[in-house]
């Protein structure tokens, strides 16, 4: 299986639903799983995926610009780097990001470990 | 141990040195280590220190803006995330970046095991 390849399928499948069904996003974490979102701490696939719906805006369209992985080590794990800008529905200006995901093998399927998002301010 | 403490000291050390003396960094490099540095990928404290010594530029200041950190798994990793900008010598703008390092432990001491740095483009 080449590890770029599920990168990329990954970071599809990720922005995709965040941008059309964002609480379906919480099939791609577990209880363990972490996010940092602009510095604030949340764990656990409900806690993550109740912060990513509340966020104050209802329409996004996320645009990838670079996609970088690594295996994290011998148990299977990749780590997914992503830069891109955010669209916000009624926003003239589109928002520069940086993302990472820690993804962990569970039985042949990637879940969400680490998440830590992150704008990039001009 | 306070992991943001760890994390906030090992960042300070990276660039201090990187800015100070880049040679330096192979200490916190080990042969199975990986760099992801612009997309390009190196592996190896010796080939990842060659490539960073021979950027086209001698002298730089990185400035950090945020600094995340999270426990990477069970065994004592530790992913840091940064952002921040790279002033080099003679350049009036500096160049916004982010990078992400896993850090594992190796009886007590961390070594850098995945690096993954992109300049982000305005």
């Amino acid at each position: 299986m080449d590890p770029d390849a599920v990168a990329k399928a990954f970071v599809e499948h990720y922005y995709t639903t965040f941008d059309s069904n964002r609480a379906g996003l919480v099939s791609l974490y577990q209880e363990g799983s972490m996010l940092s979102f602009e510095g604030q701490k949340i764990q656990g696939s409900q806690n993550i995926v109740a912060k990513l719906t509340s966020l104050p805006f209802q329409q996004c369209k996320h645009n990838i610009t670079t996609v970088d992985c690594q295996p994290s080590g011998p148990a299977n794990g990749m780590l997914v780097f992503v830069s891109g800008n955010l669209q916000l529905a009624g926003e003239q200006h589109a928002l520069k990001f940086s993302q990472m995901f820690h993804l962990v093998s569970n039985q042949g399927n990637y879940y969400v470990f680490n998440d830590i998002f992150r704008l990039n301010y001009a």
